[in-house]
């Protein structure tokens, strides 16, 4: 692709954390940093996520061993998911930057209509 | 779309830092958070990336203001990119995550790896 660096120029941040370029999982994750949390109750809380999205991105956070997935025996069946001590230790990473976001966000589209005014 | 969060629930980190899921993005950042550059200068440290993508990339981070260009009275013209304050302290929040990815990047590959065996 020509608009990634190329595989030894590669972003190792990119390379592992996917995830982050992915609004969805850091949504889900945001949430089981709360807690352990049942399948139907994320996709309650998160509320505009489908049921099959919902599905891939767990799946996608289980395969990157952030998240964990256990069918308790119950009838008929939950699945509960959890953040792994690596999905943990991560998210102790994301959360400043979640809250520079939140922070900086005037100062970010502040700047974005100052510059827009410039090109104009 | 109808792979994104709708508005109201769109994350913070994805509306402030489009450029996060952006590699090149990340890799001007982490390149001007050593100081000043010149636009060729840049260029030649990261090596793959084209010319327009260059001025693409750095045309992104100004608008979002984390970037400053300076136009140096110069014959031929030369153009500095400096962090502005905003984009400090935002490399200041990425620099752990950066750390975090090359510490567990052997962990991320090994549970793909797991998983994958396991799913096959």
């Amino acid at each position: 692709m020509t608009n990634s660096p190329a595989p030894n120029q590669t972003c190792p941040i990119r390379d592992v954390l996917d995830r982050i370029g992915d609004a969805w999982s850091l949504l889900v994750m945001f949430e089981l940093a709360n807690g352990p949390c049942h399948f139907n109750a994320l996709r309650r809380v998160i509320g505009t996520i489908s049921q099959r999205m919902l599905a891939v991105t767990l799946r996608h956070l289980e395969r990157d061993g952030l998240v964990a997935r256990e069918v308790l025996p119950l009838s008929p069946p939950r699945v509960k998911y959890t953040l792994t001590p690596l999905g943990a230790s991560l998210i102790e990473r994301l959360i400043p930057l979640r809250d520079w976001a939140l922070d900086h966000q005037p100062s970010v589209h502040a700047a974005r209509l100052d510059y827009d005014a410039r090109a104009a």
